[in-house]
């Protein structure tokens, strides 16, 4: 059983999934993402990942055999267990509970090659369709806190399949860079009686608009003010809401739209970034952030190796202003589907 | 000039280092750190570095030549300038504040093969002598919050030059790591009225010790219980201290044989990995936090390419239990400086 350990002194939750346990030569050894080879996530080999929870299917088509459009399934390898209790206690100084939670795999699309920019933007709705039907889904389960959704695209962001394919985890807790996005826009919340988010749609579509990247009518994509990584980027809904199952299906249809847009001027600046996308929405109990949040996605191209004294400061030198990030982002043109897959 | 800005729902602030601005294809071209090639900081090249600004030296060798054991410099591509005032300001509905600040590079040996785990003692403790020096000379400009010193150790964890090197950073803030230490720290000294980094000393040197890497007269290394990464370490003071510059020289010597011994058990069970270390110290002008705060080193492997969503979540899932971690540790066995060096 992984279990979940609170740092003492910053409160901080790790998971220390000891069933993944490795010995210091599994880390010295060099670990190559396999291509081309055998893949789990292909029409066709069904029967290699665990019973699918979720998929979008032709009419005919039987559970686990080929037909469909998005899959989900439990991850085989997953950092938390989905049974049990929390058992939540004190270990001498310390805290820890049980790693209960759901790992889950979203497979986005039967074609092992597609991506984002390749896709057409009715087969991303779907995919966000299937994120919506399992928040809803996992919320009924009072254990859970939070609903993490994410992406590792190429292996220098984490992947270790070439599949496209996002990742759920379910939480007993809520994750500390939300926690601290929740405390921050309640704070300007008590002082403005607004909505911190909504004020950065508001400032960054209107006017001279130096950090805006894209718009369409229901999403603005903007380099954050102060972006932690060069060409990182900010998806957010222009309309007030806190929780990413609520979007409207027009906006599913204009989140797809943009996300299709945004990952193609990247590959088209960046010449196909590995990168890193997560969906940052509200908790799942938290009634009161329903003002002050406001859900986004937060979208990280993984470029620099800079990536050292980070981890033990939480402080991030930037080599690009967002100003001129955006800039390259707004300018480039968007290579047809076509022209993309045979790249 | 580089720009502080901060991120108006975290409140994170991020140096943008508009100097060292680069375009997308400098991301997408591969850097690779010149090896055996020329080193700016080995002895004879030191006019390929601007002036030193301390350096502990034999009785007859002249400033910026060779002769000297431990070499402090302003680092030729800062993040931050020295010169000019903070210029706090509103940007829009942000905030931002000139990059002012000092970095600098202490070249730790003429050795340009040497490392912690094969220096002499000695050697180490002149590095730390170092750092000590440098922190009570800039401590003295009111325009810094915080000292920052690190090591990026090897490609994969940052470094950009081979010859051994730490930084520093002095900053006028504190970085968002050390705030959240600190108000941990201070929420439990409030509860307890005891410093929680002397009670984790306490609890991890005392009794079964099951994340006990090493201990000497002056300090304690442990497997933190909740490490982000796997065979993360913390090295402690046993005596309560919140300063660094404040370490009594018989403690300085205590460091150097811990670092030494530490970075030599990390090579045996790692395999001389690339890592990251980092100087938690108590803010510069920060009286109140002398009860409660308890400077530490920490030391992260570069292991895991795992760094994928963890940088949009804060949320971290590790592989191997710092019990099993520090069993390793606990008993690698450190081979001769001699034997460590023809490796």
């Amino acid at each position: 059983m992984p279990e979940l350990r609170k740092d003492p002194v910053t409160g901080r939750w790790v998971i220390i999934a000891t069933d993944r346990a490795r010995r210091p030569s599994d880390f010295t050894r060099h670990t190559v993402v396999q291509k081309g080879g055998f893949c789990p996530f292909c029409p066709g080999n069904e029967s290699k990942t665990p019973p699918e929870i979720l998929a979008y299917r032709n009419g005919q088509s039987e559970r686990d055999k080929p037909g469909w459009s998005v899959r989900v399934v439990p991850n085989k390898f997953p950092a938390l267990g989905i049974e049990g209790n929390l058992d939540r206690r004190a270990d001498g100084m310390y805290d820890r509970m049980n790693g209960i939670g759901a790992h889950e795999v979203i497979i986005e699309t039967p074609n092992h090659r597609q991506t984002f920019a390749d896709m057409p933007e009715k087969s991303i709705e779907d995919v966000l369709w299937a994120f919506r039907d399992r928040i809803i889904d996992l919320k009924r389960d009072r254990r859970f806190k939070y609903i993490l959704i994410f992406k590792n695209h190429g292996e220098p962001a984490g992947a270790t399949l070439e599949h496209p394919h996002c990742q759920l985890i379910a939480l007993p807790i809520v994750p500390r860079q939300v926690l601290d996005e929740l405390e921050g826009a309640s704070r300007y919340y008590e002082l403005k009686e607004r909505c911190i988010f909504c004020d950065i749609v508001h400032q960054e579509s209107s006017g001279e608009e130096p950090r805006l990247v894209a718009q369409n009518r229901g999403f603005v994509t903007v380099s954050p003010y102060a972006p932690r990584f060069p060409f990182e980027t900010c998806i957010l809904p222009v309309n007030h809401e806190s929780s990413f199952e609520n979007a409207s299906s027009a906006d599913v249809q204009n989140l797809a739209q943009m996300i299709k847009l945004v990952i193609g001027k990247m590959d088209a600046v960046l010449e196909r970034p590995a990168y890193n996308m997560v969906l940052h929405t509200a908790p799942l109990s938290a009634q009161e952030s329903t003002d002050y949040y406001h859900w986004h996605i937060e979208l990280i191209p993984k470029l620099t190796k800079v990536a050292g004294f980070e981890w033990g400061t939480g402080f991030y030198i930037n080599p690009t202003s967002p100003e001129e990030a955006a800039r390259y982002l707004r300018e480039a043109v968007v290579e047809t589907p076509e022209l993309a897959s045979t790249r």
